[in-house]
């Protein structure tokens, strides 16, 4: 089943995909978030994707894949590697990503997201799964030049714009081995499968759910495989997972932003 | 003005606390969250205080004193250091902080809480204060031992409890130069005044609104002053900050946690 998010003329609305694409549908299972459910069915030409869920908290794991540590001169460690994306770095499929004067080097990470569906702390291995309602596709967008400098991956993994979710939750998948790509501009980049991952996602779950409780909603990233690179001004970036669908996102410079750093003055 | 959140047998209210501590009043500004404003006043015997606020995202500053960031073997970096703590994390006056058996070394930090009152981006440093709806205290729990192993701050800093948050908002603040202090069982352990931060709150407010979206609800930490030391089970930690009030938890170990860590099996 396919569930998310869906905007339209009259409002925001939970709903259900039909496997054909064309058409949104009354949502047989509920999504986490306040949303409505959709009444009636209806063409998804008449409004548009969101995010698919808006997250709690969005915890992401680096260096999983080995090929992706190594290109960037990294190991994979001996456990998962935490960090945390801010919720206001969602957006939508067909959302534009916006580049920050503030960067020189704006990349792309195509990742299988997991989106939990209860309330978990504690979770054994063994039945960490049953915590998951499914999966999405999330673009780690990363300002790899400010990520190295700052050492804390806030920043660089913090920009309005920098977490493309989407197209839906997919509720039926087996995460375990299915393929990861990432193309710029119709140009493979990434090609992975989950299968190469240090970690699986059950691992994952056990290990971050014994530090903070997972909740309805929230996303864990589980880290990209190998081909990294920049995306530029006009870039279209297109994120696709086996079983999942596509997420795909428009690249441009913010338009918002003084070009201007603002003073940064040391106190003492 | 003093706002908050009550637990009562009736519910969680948006409060007004009266200076002299001894009733809680309907409050005269909405603080931030879904919570309805308590509709008369009332004795504050007749409930517990809440965290002040459910924070969307909480955005922490590193080594932001001098003698702070000596201690621990760093130095102030150039610009203000950003990482996140997840809002699982955050717990109110009074409740227990838990130590989690995987850490040895789980350290105190006092920290000036900002507290967002507006969606804000872009700020600029000369009316960033405009977008503050008040100020709290903060603990920063860390447990050092993962922090340093790790690299990345998200698990060391991350732990559920690890966020002690209150007792309510102080809207009035001047917040350039009150003493921030914690006590461990009534003995001194940090004593600093935000004077002595490298980079003052305006500034903050203007770096991160640069990376991210701040709204309503959000909690800046503004980093902790010199003097960070041990927490142990039995403990009582408490957090003043001048002209806000005080901030006391109790320490314990984590009853629930499984003492065996679930097994980490690389997969390849």
């Amino acid at each position: 089943m396919r569930i998310g998010r869906f905007q339209a003329a009259d409002g925001v609305w939970q709903v259900e995909f039909d496997a054909a694409g064309a058409r949104v549908l009354p949502p047989r299972l509920s999504g986490p978030g306040a949303d409505p459910p959709l009444p009636a069915a209806r063409p998804l030409s008449e409004g548009r994707l969101l995010a698919p869920v808006r997250p709690g908290k969005i915890v992401c794991i680096g260096r999983n894949y080995v090929a992706h540590a190594a290109e960037l001169g990294n190991t994979v460690p001996g456990r998962p590697l935490l960090f945390l994306k801010p919720g206001t770095a969602v957006v939508g499929p067909g959302d534009t990503i916006l580049l920050p004067p503030d960067s020189q080097r704006v990349e792309h990470e195509a990742e299988l997201a997991v989106v939990i569906g209860r309330r978990a702390r504690h979770l054994d291995p063994h039945t960490a799964l049953d915590a998951v309602l499914g999966y999405t596709c999330l673009n780690d967008v990363t300002a790899r030049d400010l990520q190295r400098s700052d050492t804390q991956f806030a920043r660089g993994k913090g920009f309005d714009t920098f977490c493309p979710l989407g197209p839906w939750i997919e509720t039926e998948l087996d995460p375990s081995d299915v393929r990861v790509t990432c193309a710029v501009n119709g140009t493979l980049r990434q090609d992975g499968r989950t299968s190469l991952m240090a970690f699986d996602v059950a691992t994952l779950l056990a290990t971050i759910s014994r530090v903070m409780t997972l909740e309805p909603g929230d996303v864990i990233a589980t880290g990209t495989p190998a081909g990294v690179g920049p995306l530029l001004q006009g870039d279209v970036v297109r994120v696709q997972i086996e079983g999942i669908g596509v997420l795909e996102n428009p690249v441009a410079e913010d338009p918002d932003v003084p070009r201007r750093a603002p003073p940064i003055s040391q106190g003492r």
